[in-house]
């Protein structure tokens, strides 16, 4: 796929991050986590008991603050811009009320034609113009070594909250739309791929030097549902924000089974999570492509000699190839230790990439 | 490895399930549904009117009532002893309660090396004497061709629900007694275990045909941790209901990237959820095992005609090997209207095997 190829040589990116998500080589594996501003920081904590997470997001101060709490605390790689995945159905006309201890509720789920003609289009540039903001005070104020990661939700993941009004366990109402009423399904991902690809173009517009599409639900599916419900409309978002030029994401829980087709969607780097092995993923996806992942989050409560003895495995199984970001399968838990987190950086960093290669390659 | 092997040609079972159970060619491919008596059943409704899940179960006259009722309503090929899988937890001083809408909740749960001292040893054909006085009933009730399964849930399984106190998203609690405290782990297992192995061989001698054993939950971990935590324990388990004779059915949901090891646990069948193509799945484990599924239960919600194609292209997946048994990739789902149920039933049955076979073997 052409729009993945690595830039020129004479543009190569110097940021470990960026290299990582080109394939090209570097001095240390790079490392981010999803989630990593949250609830298991302190300094999150204190700014979340004064606001809501909609009066952060809207906020580009507070917004910038959040995003930078772990670049400053743990040292990672690169920042994510501290926002949700449902942020633009707000404008979209979606009623969207995040309670507390049950997580995001619609009110107005989208189940019909009628319900998805009221959805409003929007101009995220205009409609989303705070987190635009927060993207390019972010550019000036993050170092210059640590790239910013924008997002969005993947067109199956964000249906899903639509129609189910909120999080689901078997994405039933989801399903039973998809298989009864194909048009109507495919009118509503039409539409949300349209607005996600015109988000994440937005956000790398305005500074977001790579973006990473969240498909976290999408292994409630089975592989044939993936290729003919979804995978049309992702490749839409992908295409659009790889034609930018930056590097993409393309993350997804439980894609054991997806995962070539995911790759056939689109994206230059694919997000793994634990239930697979690093290196068996990887050899099932073929080398043209970038792999991030796969520390199961449940390990950062574990006692610090088996958290080390996994991460380490994780990176053993990347064997020094060019075109690895250390990750989380899943978002960091709010019952984790900071001190976790922070080893993990240290030990990322401190893993001899060339050691491996020279000894495994 | 011996005790799967098929029984001698002399004592070849008749019965197509069992037949499929042990590869032996079948002019029908049977099929069966995990949760064919439940909710989605107005004869289970009316009987659960009255009665509560515990009441049902502990009466031996109407558990086999509502065990019957599917094989008389859908003509599945096999029958499955109505109980649930926490049932031994009680006799072992588990304080456990159904919640309406919320599921098991566990008033104790096990968390230390004294709770685990504190689990009562069961004698299963004492303690849960009626589960035994069900199965008898039952196989003078059922008819000839259609055999009766026990069932268990699976170490891992049981151990989640006792350690999280009920139902769980991400398997915290447990996952972080996995790591931080091994030697208690492996305790809680060794018990779950003995108890589960006791409990399986006392149904197959008080008239279980076949067993499966239900590790719903295991595919939230990693292959890592499933082969360091999970298959000893299992293995016992599997071992010891596969010396009696009969088929064993190992089972669990989100699977894809643990189907080797659990086949490496045992079983003569391995049920498959949806997440994995029936083909695929197959040629990964290779065709020394038969194998059962994988209808995704939303698929019961279609309109007949997706339904339809959906089973087809799993039988024909199957290719009319003999050791395909057809069933859902986990329990039917209450919204599910019976009438689908019933055609699934109608056209496995009708499914021309010979025809695919010589097409396609």
């Amino acid at each position: 796929m052409e729009e993945h190829v690595s830039p020129q040589a004479d543009s190569e990116p110097t940021e470990v991050f960026l290299r990582a998500c080109w394939r090209l080589p570097v001095d240390h594996t790079p490392v981010w986590f999803m989630r990593q501003a949250g609830r298991y920081m302190a300094e999150y904590r204190a700014i979340r008991e004064r606001y809501s997470l909609l009066e952060i997001i809207a906020q580009p101060d507070l917004a910038v603050e959040v995003t930078l709490q772990p670049v400053q605390s743990l040292g990672v790689d690169a920042a994510i811009v501290f926002k949700d995945i449902l942020l633009p159905l707000i404008p979209m006309g979606i009623d969207l009320e995040y309670v507390k201890d049950k997580g995001p509720v619609i009110h107005n789920p989208v189940r019909t034609i009628q319900d998805i003609s009221a959805l409003r289009p929007i101009v995220p540039e205009d409609d989303l113009s705070n987190v635009m903001e927060t993207i390019q005070i972010l550019r000036q104020e993050l170092p210059a070594a640590v790239p910013l990661i924008g997002f969005a939700g993947a067109p199956f993941t964000i249906a899903s909250y639509m129609i189910e009004g909120g999080s689901s366990r078997h994405y039933l109402v989801t399903k039973s739309l998809m298989y009864s009423d194909p048009n109507t399904w495919h009118k509503l991902m039409d539409k949300i791929a349209q607005m996600t690809a015109d988000y994440l173009v937005a956000q790398i517009n305005a500074g977001a030097q790579v973006v990473q599409l969240f498909d976290s639900w999408v292994g409630a599916l089975s592989p044939d549902d993936y290729r003919q419900y979804v995978l049309p409309h992702s490749t839409v978002v992908l295409k659009a924000a790889s034609e930018t030029g930056v590097p993409v994401i393309h993350f997804g829980t439980a894609t054991a089974t997806l995962l070539k087709a995911m790759h056939q969607a689109g994206g230059s780097v694919i997000g793994l999570d634990w239930r697979i092995m690093l290196d068996q993923a990887w050899d099932h996806l073929g080398h043209d492509v970038a792999v991030q992942g796969n520390l199961d989050p449940a390990l950062l409560l574990a006692p610090m000699p088996v958290l080390e003895q996994r991460v380490v495995k994780i990176l053993e199984q990347a064997r020094g190839r060019p075109g690895h970001i250390f990750n989380l399968g899943h978002g960091v838990l709010p019952q984790t230790d900071v001190e976790s987190v922070r080893a993990v950086v240290e030990i990322v960093h401190a893993y001899e990439l060339h050691a491996a290669s020279n000894g495994e390659a």
